[in-house]
């Protein structure tokens, strides 16, 4: 049997955990033939491919990125591009795939997995978005980065008497800077999924300067103020179409040095976010991920993914998979607001 | 109201966060008046407390060890222990106890509240080994810190074409073994659940250095070979009335560089493991159990105890939480051994 | 003798270490009572002091930020200033001050000793600029976090094929660009010591594509392209009035994308690179720095700065310490051209 | 010109920075063959050699340990070992040899020198015992490691009321132990320049308790109590043949228990102090020595030994480098001690 495997989308810490595995359990299991795709579905569009051994994965868990490239590519949005994956496929003798992506790849996956391709789908997104698993690796890690970044920034806070505001990743969901604002001890934490009201903000913020400390606001890129203020967000073009650098990071710590009188700093994570070694955490996951993923394979159990569900790796249908977005609920929320201010 | 708090048992990567998170809520929603007992059962037994307030728990969070201390004290191994208890709280007028603590201090809060006492227990257990709760606090941070030792150790065996042995934590339970292996891509994985063959363990080391890589090889420190030769522990005195410091890491050390006739050296990790500020993944777990407590305790749901089910945060009876040792399950010992050799 | 402490200008990872070292040192050998003075120069012109004792500092040494807070307030911008603090060193009869701090605070430290005010100064700047000691404490830990981030981002610009530019800190000297360019593997590093041309980093930039890696480009804040392009801070307001959070790295990762048709992404590390713990490093000089200071004031050697020369602590004249800024010569810039593309 | 690279003795953080170096300089600036000879003076002898381009040491500047391997091997404690190299490095055109390595490395290097062989040293030793450079690459790494454990060990210690040991490297010097000491707090810190009293380390150890404290003592694994007990080292076989793995350290731990009645626990860092990533300052210090040696080649100033004055990488005499070691001086030790207790 000859498997295959790609990684689409964003990188994300724990991609090559996942490769590692496959090739790994393939071979070592059940003696299979393993080819990587490069660059997403770029790869078994164009036949891009390189065979897969045990000395290629040997050296490759604890870093970061993926050995395989990536892209955005989407079969479906030019003609007949499914039709070439097929092709490859076949003149390749490539039985079944392995599809390591976010909601665009998964997405592709299950379509495929309609027009009769063999796929397994293995769920990653730094962002945490995917209902259908309880964790996705990167996400650990991707919190771990920003939570000792606030840790780092509220020193320098304290020592200034100044306010600092964490922009972190989440454009959809706000789980990074739930998480990481949890981890951090930020005084405040704005999420995509509830609009603030920039004088609460600036309540908390006054309140916590009164007790005598500094105070950090952790702000997930996609937050927005109430009435919808616009806001740029980070890598957007302005008006005069340049690169926001910072977005509704930098617009809320203009906001709060404006009303407050106090010095008040932005701070974009930014790509640091994703990248780097994955911690110990994430290694896990994604390597259980991607054994699970080949007990699919070997059993013929094709349009699934695998997916956390408490301490278990399971198979979704691909189809449920990424059918909705998980955001943070109202109750995860209000319960880390004791902590606000 | 006036709710006291104590840690008891072995420290952990997560009291402080537990500690803070019960005093915010506590008097930020409640308005309870907060007591901190010193040292494990001590504390209530000799009415040795301090109030806890806001400030005494601001900077906190990323603190690893307890502000309040420790101790292995056992209140019904004593003489009228819990009678001493029960008149300290009566006298400091303490209405409800919060004891975050393992196995011991979760007993003794359970036969507490047979004898009448409010209690509610968070557990705590660097060595995951709680069966009521899929993940306790400090458990990360363990594997964490291993990982990262095994990260270390891989280049300077590589180097030297040495095999080098890690013993880690784990007297009874392998979980930090199975967890860091993995995550450090070990070569071989010892638990104490399972009996090894001394010869097994060295074909998969001989077998790594043919494929011309050195091995690292993960044991517990409760890993036993096969007939039970007699393997000190560490920290047992051996015939020499000597405290052993490398028990069963050691022993295989000797083992391994007699039948391989290569160099072998053995690493015993120790208290580092539970020492140092939490991961990012123990603070949000320690502060949501916290939270979940205050909420235990204001609705009067007391002999009960805090535990992550999937994402979520439920109680558990203490009767329950403490019955069954959670080891390591033979069809995750054996998904890992794909990894070996 | 009673000896006063306080810490001028941005923040830095050492500060406590020093101050930790100086009341240690002051108490266990001399027998001093030592006084910390709130929020540099304001302190001893207010009087806003608090004692230090063996406890006070017992804690303080892995923390970033400064326990005694800062400030950039300069008591001879505003009218008897000095004065002020002349009247409340009798006061509160302070005999001596350890001034600890960059620029300013040693160029006030020196007008003050030849107003007849008994000082030592000890250097603190993250930038390394300080002619008169071979390092300066907080150095190190820059470099260790901006080399940390690079080493992140390189595996997102791999897998992407992506062009990374990493603005760091340095507004007129380069050295935390060179150092942490040169341990981060950086294919350009641009410093405000020499003007680049741009067309001249699109072909590094282009030479590394081509050798298929991506490409990572560490660039100074106070780099400036030649020709003088108008290139804002980070930190400076638009001609809009809004606060620029990237300054020369996006205004380059915009060039870089329009010139080679490839992304580019930039990210600013910001205030992360001046917070939390020290590395041992600058734990060690910022101790050696502290105790040295007290010898100094111990011997009536007032008007001095403590120096590192070698391995050596020694002492210089205030007068001449900060009359030269140090900035990256020559020849150790185009030592690192040879990692370029 | 044809140049050779070899790394011998033990391993260490920054031996492929210098590789990494010498091949880039070699060939961007000298357009040199590079060769990399396996496994210390073995490749030379035996003509195990690879040829090193750009590519190969593309990824390897944050990697620990040595892509060329290691080895104890001296040729000149073997027949015609020196005329082996001679012959190999003919055979091979092999113009001029750069040699990676500690006292041993070098002591050979500066024979073969006598003998008429190009050679040109490059010093290394994590022990930072080496009197003829200010400091060598790893020796900040381990102690970064080392400060990083006592960082982790103060929390356990301070929550159990435990004096904890810490055993660190250093069999002659005690470099490790002062900085590592000195950066985590250390109450005691032992080196083998000067042989400890029991009695008065056990007084600094309750001085430290009387103050609510828990005492962390740092003890250099050759350190030695006054009277010469019969303390094993790490590593040595004790009278019933097991290795020891903690030396020293265990039995200081033990003495301290008994005299004091505290408990008190050992821990041996080990292995984990040499192994992977550098640290930025190590990287930094590794790259510039491999760019001097590429100079001291291309000038033709063989038998000489590339060092660390100050700030500056200079030259000196093969020789002269490996004829003193150097110790912590009497005046460094005296001075660490106002942290005692």
């Amino acid at each position: 049997m000859r498997v295959g495997l790609l990684t689409g989308g964003g990188d994300c810490p724990g991609l090559n955990a996942v490769i590692r595995a496959v090739v790994r359990k393939g071979i070592e299991v059940h003696d299979w033939d393993l080819v990587g795709f490069r660059n997403g579905w770029q790869g078994p569009m164009t036949g891009d491919s390189r065979p897969l051994g045990l000395d290629d994965v040997d050296d490759i868990l604890a870093r970061g990125g993926t050995i395989l490239g990536s892209s955005r590519t989407n079969p479906y949005k030019e003609d007949g591009g499914a039709d070439k994956i097929k092709k490859v496929l076949a003149e390749q003798s490539v039985d079944a795939l392995v599809a390591i992506g976010g909601e665009d790849t998964l997405g592709v996956a299950n379509r495929l997995t309609e027009d009769g391709v063999n796929v397994v789908g293995v769920p990653k997104t730094i962002d945490n978005d995917l209902d259908a698993t309880d964790y996705t690796f990167g996400f650990d890690t991707a919190v771990h980065i920003a939570t000792e970044a606030i840790d780092r920034l509220r020193t320098t806070a304290e020592s200034h008497h100044r306010a600092l505001v964490v922009e972190v990743m989440g454009r959809h969901a706000g789980w990074i800077a739930l998480h990481s604002g949890l981890a951090g001890g930020a005084n405040v934490i704005l999420v995509p999924e509830r609009e603030f009201d920039v004088e609460q903000v600036v309540s908390w913020v006054e309140r916590r300067f009164e007790r005598m400390y500094a105070p950090i606001i952790v702000v997930a890129e996609g937050a927005v103020p109430v009435g919808g203020a616009e806001v740029l967000h980070s890598g957007e073009r302005d008006a005069f179409g340049h690169v926001r650098l910072g977005g509704v990071g930098q617009w809320l710590a203009e906001e709060i040095a404006d009303r407050t009188g106090k010095e008040s700093r932005a701070v974009v994570l930014g790509h640091t976010q994703r990248g780097g070694t994955p911690t110990a955490y994430d290694r896990v996951l994604a390597t259980r991920f991607g054994l699970q993923a080949v007990d699919a394979v070997a059993e013929g159990d094709f349009g699934t993914m695998v997916a956390l569900r408490g301490t278990d790796i399971v198979r979704v249908k691909l189809a449920d998979a990424t059918a909705k977005l998980k955001t943070v609920p109202e109750d995860r929320y209000t319960e880390a607001q004791v902590f606000f201010g």
